[in-house]
């Protein structure tokens, strides 16, 4: 955690310092009940790295979701024939569409095969976040983690444990945008950190006040490991080292903007 | 650039390498018609830093914009009966409203004090992306580049007459987000490189096809570089420092979903 006197030094000089993203590569494959905590620290002395104090870990929810057991064998599924109905007119596994549906709690849009739903924690995105890909050979649904902040929280807490060390945690899954074409990372689930950089009031380096300045960092340090944890290579985690968090509570509902004050839903 | 040679043995290694991202503090004012270029060649040789084979440069628009000139002083702006009166309502300048407006080429929302508009480039943002804070105390605007692709090529090919290496440029700007809080950084000009990565159709670690995994790697990069090119610091600017690109032609347009494919407009 960065110390105060740190934090006076970096602002006198003004330039953030340099910021690293160093992948984790996990070649175990994680099955429901496995310690993430022992298997990320396990990978990290293979490759002879160590976490250290402002540090941040970003994890990609695939593997948090699996250690929960949240996989779904889709043989269990009987989907309602809403869901056959409209599965059958696209091509899509009526079983997946099934899924997404119970994993929500609203459907935004249904429309030339695309579903966008909003999930139970507030998440808008394509079919409730449940992936078939790369599990299982397709047999097999991936879920979102129940609560992601918890699943967050809980990382955090069992690394602590092991290393002594309290490192801010993000999950983070890819999902669609409006407007913007192409998947990016979003975070998920948050531990130890505040999603929300406020910097309203605060003034630039030119003495004038800023206007409307928060930035979601959260988010951008999502994407920012979504370039070194790639889907096709084995690092589904990565450390961040060098940027200056603001320690704190907050959770992913931060980044969530209430319905009411949403404008394109 | 990569060379194929590498980028086979880095698809044999299947671990991605360390990320860097190193901020380009720039301690001059930019003003209209300055070589940015040369700007950030002076305060690379400040610093020791040397751009490399394989870096990217990222660049926010303001520093662009500065140079190109797109600054407009508001006490040239006569704005409309229509930008006057709903400036009124919310205690916005007019003269602002007024910019955006002739900035847009669509209105998507008007509300509650929020203007929602779609640039001539086709970016969805608040007030055509046009700034007031950090410019002159406020008196002037600072519009976005004109052609941000263009500026993003003008920019790469000027550091390849001096230093010999063609580096990919990006352009960023922050914007706000449907369903999401916070402002987060994208991509607005690209030239040298893909702004996507395609991965369907290739397989993961465990050999099976990846199905819808189109990558906005160009905003993944734009979230990466606001970690470090903060409002409260004096680097507008930032190297990306071992991440595989796809080099190509591929400009912005290319992030823009068409509003025919959009559900949320």
């Amino acid at each position: 955690m960065p110390s105060a006197d740190s934090s006076r030094k970096a602002k006198a000089s003004r330039t953030s310092p340099e910021l690293r993203l160093i992948p984790i590569p996990l070649t175990d494959e994680i099955h429901p009940g496995d310690s993430l905590a022992d298997k990320l620290l396990a990978a990290l002395r293979q490759c002879r790295l160590h976490l250290q104090s402002g540090d941040i870990l970003i994890v990609k929810h695939k593997i948090v979701s699996k250690s929960e057991g949240r996989l779904v064998d889709l043989a269990t599924i009987n989907p309602s024939a809403e869901s056959i109905a409209w599965a059958k007119q696209y091509s899509l596994d009526a079983r997946v569409i099934e899924l997404a549906l119970r994993e929500s709690r609203a459907v935004l849009r249904r429309k030339n095969g695309v579903l966008i739903t909003e999930t139970h924690h507030g998440f808008l995105c394509a079919n409730s976040g449940v992936d078939v890909s790369n599990v299982n050979g397709g047999a097999h649904a991936l879920l979102l983690p129940e609560d992601s902040d918890r699943s967050a929280a809980n990382l955090r807490r069992a690394l602590k444990r092991r290393i002594g060390l309290a490192i801010p945690v993000i999950i983070t899954d890819s999902f669609g945008r409006p407007w913007r074409e192409g998947l990016t990372e979003f975070a998920i689930g948050i531990a130890g950190m505040k999603p929300l950089r406020d910097d309203r009031g605060r003034r630039d380096s030119h003495g004038y006040k800023l206007k409307a300045s928060v930035e979601a960092v959260a988010d951008e340090l999502a994407c920012a490991a979504g370039l070194v944890c790639g889907k096709l290579n084995r690092a589904p985690a990565c450390i961040v080292r060098g940027f200056r968090y603001e320690p704190g509570a907050g959770g992913v509902g931060e980044l969530l903007r209430p319905a009411s004050a949403d404008l394109f839903r």
